[in-house]
């Protein structure tokens, strides 16, 4: 349930403070001590989960149906008309705290942030070939 | 529940191609026709929402109890090792489509992807401020 060496759970547990912005049963969600953004979130569930895909789906729903709430509260606290909602997973993805957290980042006109946008595309028949293995791959992760 | 002007509208009702990958009575998943990374997937709710805070939250619960699971398959598809999870919401967010999306990005290392992380900190007493703002906020808009 919990992972005494990792810094999330001792903020659930209160053992290190954070700014608590919101929590129930399943769900936490706090200020980023450092944020790229006033008033920038994180929401995290309050089962240790390394990764969105070893979540069970009712924690994770349960974490994500407040996500609209904490969105519109985010706007209005920091007078931003827009935002980012960000999970990374793994090292190579820029995840660092190893417990499941999503970022909501206020964005403003010229802020400087955002995802860095490399975009390609498929050549000729590679397009079906992705996506046949998709839905190979998911039939065999069927529930 | 449908926007006639919306591409991602037309995708769903099959009036533009595209690469699906999984789908349901309440969500798609295809993938993106510009990809940052081969196995680039969207996943969208099937009726019209433009952003994530004007979502109903049994729609959104469908949609994000699928993740996991797609997360894992693109793993596997793509032998990443790691992924993003991105959504956003308005222009200044980078919202192009206005038609909820997440984005699931396969990871490698020096992909040269990923957030601009230009991370500051709060002055004294700030956070607490901006927490009591967060509290404040979310009550008025409780469900």
């Amino acid at each position: 349930m919990s992972d005494p060496h990792c810094i999330f759970c001792k903020i659930i547990a209160g053992e290190i403070p954070a700014f608590r912005v919101f929590e129930d049963d399943t769900t936490l969600a706090f200020l980023d001590v450092g944020p790229l953004a006033e008033g920038h979130l994180l929401v995290i569930p309050k089962t240790h989960y390394e990764r969105l895909d070893q979540m069970d789906p009712d924690a994770l729903t349960k974490l994500t149906g407040h996500l609209p709430r904490l969105g519109l509260a985010l706007m209005q606290v920091t007078s931003a008309q827009a935002y980012n909602l960000l999970q990374n997973n793994g090292n190579e993805a820029g995840q660092v705290v190893m417990h499941v957290h999503f970022h909501l980042i206020p964005r403003k006109p010229s802020d400087g942030l955002g995802y860095r946008w490399l975009a390609s595309s498929y050549a000729e028949g590679r397009g079906e070939v992705i996506a046949q293995e998709f839905k190979a791959t998911l039939d065999s992760l069927a529930p």
